[in-house]
């Protein structure tokens, strides 16, 4: 039988950001006999997740994932590909990994070309903060919100389960999908926006200046709010999700074209009551 | 010399909505003296407006702004365009007529073309909420946000000052451009974040369906929460701003197909960093 949350005596994470840091801190409260061990090659998150408690032990080497059962990737899409290989010349045979990567395929690809040699749980928690790193790092981040595991192939080793337990009991509401699935919804949902709302301040500011932007409001501010995003780690998103971006991004520009080549007359009422409808059932479930 | 608060008797409010309510309720508290006449059409709002203070007396009748030394048009575009015709009609020759709708262009051009029949300020307060009509009006909601008035020609009554100072004593920035600037600069940092967030909602809920925005976060949320906008507000605004509009949201187009022809190997690096860089002058503004 599955333990409540997965059983796991040493975790060891990946990547001490906000999602590091904040699976460290909700793991010390969830499961206070864990041991924590922290990866990250910037000394200053070392040093920040263990003095806020989000890992017992923290370092820049890799090997130090050697005795953890659970190993949770939380560095960005790119780097999680290159921790991922070398995870796998350290962990122990029986050792079950995971991801927190915004993109799924990309990651779950790469663990099936390893073969037996670690059971791969693929992973994304929807959860998030306005600012990025260690210091923003809470142990209720994941608090109800979906958590997203991507099972793939066989699992002999009941490796999913185990995560799903794991994660739940970080507070989050596991949700299983294929990997393909979540690329395909994410690009709609968190992709889309992210460009759009970077473009739309490129535009909005360099046509309206400074001194435009000053008239500007609340509806200005909310809509660009995710330009102020790290470009690094959307670089990897879109490179990792590109077919399943451009089509949606495609359809949002005939759209947007049909609007400007029909205003004043445009259709626009039933464009706005279409997204009307849409928002209220995004807020209802 | 002006009075502190434009030295209004009797200020007539027609439209008492979210805005007109709004102005009630801050004029109650800045100029304790004055009388407050309210107009709207629907019922509920005539009587919502009396009740919560926001004038002294309501009524569907406009001409019962007859002895207002103020009038004040806050009903949407279209409908103020129409008040306008009626109010001269029954106005004081010294009345002053401000409005507070979201293009000026039109109702300055109208206003114009009743040569001195009223001395007429174009205006728009900055300033909104989530949730629109009289329930919802405050009499703070003007505190320090910007209210751009718009003067055209000769200002022989001393009008635009009086006006300057009316909307200062309810806590706005008074802020002078022409109607033409102003529609300009709205057109970037108002119209085209609005349409955007309607067609992205519109986009992003078609494709992902409610299983797929069950999945949405944050992100998704601020990015469309314009899209919850009475659409009959929004067709009178893009009616009436349709030539501003169309470039921005050409240009936005033009952006987001670089981008979409691009992927995966698109300059991210350079459209996210200039948008990071507006959206901080944004809020240092």
């Amino acid at each position: 039988m599955t333990e409540v949350d997965g059983g796991f005596a040493r975790v060891g994470i990946v990547g001490l950001g906000l999602i590091g840091g904040s699976i460290g801190l909700a793991t010390r409260r969830a499961c206070p006999d864990a041991e924590i061990v922290g990866i990250d090659l910037d000394a200053a998150a070392v040093r920040g997740a263990v003095a806020c408690g989000a890992a017992h032990r923290a370092s820049a080497d890799i090997a130090e994932v050697r005795d953890a059962d659970l190993i949770v990737l939380a560095a960005p899409v790119r780097a999680n590909l290159v921790a991922l290989d070398l995870v796998c010349r350290h962990a122990r045979p029986s050792a079950i990994v995971t991801d927190v990567g915004s993109t799924k395929r990309v990651i779950v690809d790469a663990a099936r070309s390893l073969g037996r040699l670690v059971a791969f749980v693929g992973g994304h928690p929807l959860a998030g903060a306005s600012h990025g790193g260690i210091a923003h790092a809470r142990a209720d981040l994941f608090a109800g919100r979906p958590w997203v595991l991507t099972p793939d192939g066989e699992d002999a080793d009941g490796a999913v389960g185990r995560v799903e337990a794991f994660v739940g009991a970080l507070g989050a509401r596991p949700h299983r999908m294929t990997a393909e699935e979540h690329d395909r919804v994410m690009a709609c949902v968190s992709h889309l926006p992210q460009v759009v709302s970077s473009a739309l301040m490129h535009v909005a500011g360099g046509r309206a200046g400074e001194a435009g932007l000053a008239l500007a409001g609340e509806g200005l501010a909310d809509t660009t709010r995710l330009a102020d995003s790290p470009g690094d780690i959307w670089r990897d998103i879109c490179e990792t999700n590109a077919d399943h971006i451009r089509p949606a991004l495609l359809q949002l520009i005939t759209t947007l074209a049909t609007l400007a080549d029909d205003l004043p007359a445009a259709n626009l009422d039933s464009l706005f009551a279409a997204a009307r409808s849409w928002r209220s059932k995004m807020r209802l479930t």
